[in-house]
Formats: structure tokens, C-alpha cells, sequence
């Protein structure tokens, strides 16, 4: 019986996933679903990614309980959406529908942040076009091997904080073996959101599949 | 009917919680359910403070797949027991019971390492004494208004990794701020288990509690 309702829940999270690429194609977003640790960055990085990247952009932020990342976005001006999942562990499909409502965005690139996790996040599709993996230097090198579903199913890999890298015992060879291991063709980026170093070679990665979206749509 | 089915996983939870305490109170275990990001150093504390320590320790390692850990446990001949959760993102009491099972320790301090998360593993009881929470400086000062429900339920905070505080935008006074609100009572500890600093203080406070609960057993 226990089964059953969880079938249920994935389907009825699934079915809504697909409601939300509909209202995300007809509306010309590229949709993000951005997943990480606690303090792995995530922030940071969306923030120095839309300075790189110019045009429309708009964040859905995932918390808890706190709105402190989405007062960030707001202070620069950014549209955003706050969703409070009040002690659920990840967004759900659902969650990310009723923000799409909220949120008046067309022709854009649209960062869904999700609740610092590296686990549950990694299981429920909320309808994006890939997810992305945000992991930091400080958290270690043996990520990949431990949370390897997010890192097998992410289409590109943001390692943050490589300005710490002098500050700590990071086998860079290792942290890239263990992605490659699970994730043969997802690029690798390295930044640091503090200094601004990387951010550039990301950014471009994104704006191009972005262009090639709104080529396809014309 | 979805209520109803959580609501029966949670009392079985705290039934089998129960008898782990049973289990613990017979063996003169203190049990500490370590909870903590992935890369907030739990490992690395873990190990410090067992070498500080001294006397019978042992560690129950939870890891959602590798044995990683367990291994570093085990070079030290520490006893250790290897729970993989095989994806799910908490270690819950029936995992404990079966582990203890399988670890021979008495009159010692047996630290329960956590599946990587600062959300779900601070909602399911294991039997243990009580939880602390590790947390690191390169995760941010912003963690107890992000996850409060782990902050608010530990008996103690370590704020690891404080060597690297001159590289980072770390604002003291705004975790602690954010501790003493959710947790008045709960000492911080701040520690680096790279560097040794801070792991004494930590570890007398936690010989005191043990030796405590040795003497009330006589």
C-alpha cells in the first residue's frame, strides 16, 4: 500500500513537470533547475551568472523558511519568485506551477534554485529543461561518489569557490574521475562567484543554448 | 490516507527509537546523531575527536552509497558499521537498530554520522542522546535561518573549517545571532579538524557529558 501512494505522488508530480514545459516553451524560457548543497554557492553564482549574461532573467527561489536569497535577487532588480516549502526538502513540480503563475517572464533564462540538498532535489522533475549541480571546493572532493544521482543526472557541473583551492586539500583529478564516472558528457565548470573567475566560460555555455532555443522557435 | 501512512512510518520510527535507547542505556553507549551538509567536515570531526578522546569510541557511518568513510574508520581500527541508505537522504531507526547489531561496543561514545543533509535527517529520532550539528564556515553565516529545525533540536553546534575564516565573507555575529534564536541554550564550538584548533574544548565538553552518564550507571 505504502508504494502506491508514493507511485502516485511521482505521477502526479510528473504529470504537473509536464504542464510547466508547456507554459515554460510557449512562453520562451531556457528553465533551470539548480541543485547543491547548503552554502554550496548557489546564490552567488545565479547572481554573477545573470550580470554576465544581460538580458531577461528571472530566479524562483526554494528555501525552508527564509526569504534572504530572494531579498538579493530583489535588490538588484531581478524578477523572482520566493517559494517557502515550510520544511519539505526539495521543490516539487507543483511548487514550481503555482511560482511559474507568479512570475511574468518571457524570452528568458529562468533559475529555479532549488533547497540547499544534495539528495531528495535530484528525484522530483519540476519540469526544467536540465538540472544543473553546484558543488564547492569546501565541500570536497569526494562529492560525486557519494551523491551520484544528482551528478548523473545534471547536464553541466558548476565547481565553485576554486578560490579556495590554495586554502585546501582538494584532488581536483578525483572530483573530476568521480563525475566522469557518472556523467561522461557534462561539462565542467570552474568558479569562483567571488572573484568572478569562470564565470565567463559558464555563462557562455548557457547563452548559446539559450540562442539556439530561440532560434528554434522562430 | 497519505497522512495516515507517514503518520504510521513515524510512530513505527520512534517505537524502534525507543528500543535503540534500551540497547544504548544497557551497553553504557552515549549515542550522538551527527547531522551536517555534505563537506561540512562530520568525518574529519569525528576523527579529531576520537583521537582526543581516547577510551572506546565507535562510529556508525551513513552514507547514501559509499563506503568512503567507513574506510577512513576503519585505517584508524575504529569500530565501525557501514549503513548505505541505497538513496534515501536520512538514516531512520530501524537502520541504526540493524547497525548496532552488528557493532560490539560498550561504555563508549559511539557517533552516528548522518546521511549528508541539513534538512531531513534533524525530523527522524534514532534513539540517540542527542544531535549536534555541524556546520562549516564555507557554507556561510546563513545556515540557522535556512535549515532552523536542525539548529533548534541540537544539543550542540560545531562551526568547523574556522581556518579558512580569512578567505571568506563570514559574519560571526550573524550565526551566532541565528543559533541563539532558534537554541538559547546550545554551546557553539568553533573548530577546525584541520588543524586541531578548537577540537579540545569540544571534546572535554563531551567527556564530561559521558563520564556524567558513566557515573550515574554505577
Amino acid at each position: 500500500m505504502e508504494i502506491k501512494v508514493l507511485k502516485n505522488i511521482m505521477e502526479a508530480n510528473d504529470a504537473i513537470a509536464e504542464k510547466n514545459k508547456e507554459i515554460k516553451k510557449s512562453r520562451g524560457l531556457l528553465m533551470l533547475n539548480i541543485i547543491g548543497s547548503p552554502g554550496a554557492g548557489k546564490t552567488s553564482v545565479i547572481l554573477k551568472t545573470i550580470e554576465h549574461l544581460g538580458g531577461v532573467c528571472g530566479v524562483i527561489e526554494g528555501d525552508i523558511t527564509s526569504d534572504l536569497d530572494s531579498r538579493k535577487m530583489a535588490e538588484r532588480d531581478i524578477p523572482v519568485v520566493q517559494i517557502n516549502t515550510g520544511g519539505a526538502c526539495h521543490l516539487d513540480a507543483n511548487m514550481v506551477y503555482r511560482a511559474l503563475d507568479n512570475l511574468e517572464m518571457e524570452n528568458g533564462v529562468l533559475f529555479i534554485e532549488n533547497v540547499g540538498n544534495l539528495v531528495c532535489p535530484a528525484e522530483f522533475e519540476v519540469g526544467e529543461d536540465f538540472k544543473v549541480v553546484i558543488s564547492s571546493i569546501a565541500e570536497g572532493d569526494d562529492k560525486p561518489y557519494k551523491y551520484p544521482l544528482v551528478f548523473s543526472k545534471a547536464r553541466a557541473v558548476v565547481l565553485n569557490k576554486i578560490d579556495l583551492l590554495p586554502h585546501m586539500d582538494f584532488n581536483r583529478e578525483f572530483f573530476f574521475s568521480g563525475v566522469r564516472a557518472l556523467n561522461p558528457e557534462a561539462p565542467v565548470f570552474e568558479v569562483s562567484a567571488r572573484t568572478g573567475e569562470g564565470i565567463e566560460a559558464w555563462s557562455r555555455w548557457l547563452q548559446d543554448i539559450f540562442q539556439d532555443l530561440q532560434k528554434a522557435r522562430q
